[in-house]
């Protein structure tokens, strides 16, 4: 981690009064001179640093920004977040983790920033990224699991998203089959796993998490089709980012591990358990036809499997899925 | 296609005798100058025409090289080779064609190389691609089929080789599970097929491909642990290159509209009775263990259908796959 996350970590932790250098210098194992510039760094990030002859140094405000150092601090990942790429701004966290993936960054980078000037959801589709508010975020694994199995992934990082949702924010989130997260019935958050491989090899997948946090109801786009929301318009609440964003890649590295050990069945199972129409009646529209049955869960490629009313089970690899309203 | 091509192909249709710059201009609808600087071109790219006064032009001899406008000539297909790319050294066609991919070249896209610097087999082995002797190409697809039925394209691929392999040189060539040619039990061909897509939509796929045509013994690497082969070793006969790439993709063309007219049982049917262990006793090493069984067929997905000796059909999705010899 780069020390001024060190010394921010620090000064955030002794904000009610002030730290002086000297106690830095001590608990970091660094010059008075290297502590200073950390400072100059900090101010240049926002910070507000106040210095006092004698006393120290106190923070007195913060910007609202996703800092790696930050982020990194106290993370205490296996794998995950071994290397942490912040952005106040970029193109698209999912482009910007693949071209870091093309030249070769490790398995667990993970790419932030606080807003997306041309956020991508599924389908080519744009995600509506303003500055601040939400999480946009990336994250490059390199699993050594069969080509067909990789759709596994996107099924743990919706269990990642909506198990920190409900964690941290005390909502009831649920997953809708192949890859959003629905909060009383509106999106909160769209997943874009994206992969590149070879026949017998994947090269690697970036995880692409957007989550609407601290969104206003202004901010949303007007012309979507389908109902949004984020943590704050369902609890009324602001959520801190940087403690969802850690507690979301706690909980992804541990699913993670949980995967590459024992298999697809404890995510599967879990994902089962926050499907909006596990054991429900839907219409799954094809395209060409719509079948209706009942959804009794996932199979190892991810297709969803839909018991049909003859009692054949038949699998879905894509279409969109209703719940029937009886 | 560029109209040296066009001039090519009625100098060597008339190569017995001269062709008047004339006739040229009235069948290719060029004025008599434009024929002369197409005419130059040629030469610079190698060939050797003579022009002699109130006679014409007559081709006295071509380089061994394969030319983008040669190889669309006559190709009559009606998606694979719509544009196609020929460079005399390239780094790899695979990496070309995902460049070409990314930045949005048409579905059919056919890169060819006569030498690749940097020629990549699967796992990131190295391919031994000296100039001119065999052929390196890679084709760009975009399907729209779901992810997990991207490894039915290895398969596509597999059989356009083995089934060209033995129609232009009278081979009986076998296809290996999942992506090999065989001649004789060596490997002759070698594909690798690159996908890049999300989790609900392929972005694109390289079909890579490597054919060991008029490679010499002493041409091949020797580290190599495994037994090779190409068409002049097996047949003790030169292939006309440009011939066999353009029968090549004429048989992927066929192929590719079928698999996504028809689904992937006619492919499947088509790799099955190639297949070197089709209805064989097998050992699967999965590494950790090896599983002895008879092979059935190919799943949907691409994976081996293996029959234990319990009568229980194993998918296999990943392993080495060696007949019991008894």
């Amino acid at each position: 981690m780069a020390s001024y996350g060190k010394i921010l970590s620090l000064l955030r932790t002794s904000s009610a009064g002030y730290i002086s250098g000297q106690e830095i210098s001590n608990q970091l194992h660094v010059s008075r001179a290297a502590v200073w510039k950390q400072i100059k760094v900090l101010r240049e990030l926002g910070f507000e640093v106040e210095s006092k002859h004698s006393q120290g140094y106190r923070l007195l405000s913060s910007p609202d920004i996703l800092l790696a150092a930050e982020i990194e601090n106290e993370l205490n990942c296996s794998l995950i977040g071994r290397s942490v790429v912040s952005f106040p701004v970029i193109d698209s966290t999912n482009v910007q983790a693949r071209r870091l993936a093309d030249e070769g960054a490790l398995e667990g980078t993970v790419v932030v920033a606080d807003q997306q000037s041309a956020g991508r959801g599924r389908l080519g589709r744009r995600w509506e990224s303003p500055f601040g508010v939400n999480l946009y975020c990336s994250i490059i694994l390199r699993p050594d699991i069969p080509v067909q199995q990789a759709p596994q992934l996107t099924f743990l990082s919706a269990v990642a998203v909506a198990e920190t949702l409900n964690e941290i924010c005390n909502l009831t989130a649920e997953v809708k089959w192949p890859n959003d997260i629905l909060v009383n019935g509106a999106k909160i958050s769209g997943l874009l796993n994206e992969m590149s491989a070879e026949t017998e090899q994947i090269h690697f997948v970036i995880l692409g998490v957007g989550i609407n946090l601290n969104m206003a109801a202004d901010q949303f786009p007007r012309e979507l089709n389908y109902p949004v929301t984020s943590v704050l318009l369902a609890t009324e609440e602001k959520v801190d980012r940087l403690l969802f964003l850690r507690t979301f890649l706690q909980r992804l590295d541990a699913c993670y591990a949980e995967l590459l050990t024992q298999g697809f069945a404890p995510v599967r199972r879990r994902w089962e358990s926050l499907c909006n129409v596990i054991n429900r009646q839907v219409d799954v529209d094809l395209g060409a036809e719509v079948l209706r049955g009942t959804v009794v869960g996932l199979d190892p490629e991810g297709a969803l499997r839909l018991q049909l009313e003859n009692g054949e089970i038949k699998k879905i690899l894509a279409g969109d899925v209703r719940p029937v309203i009886t």
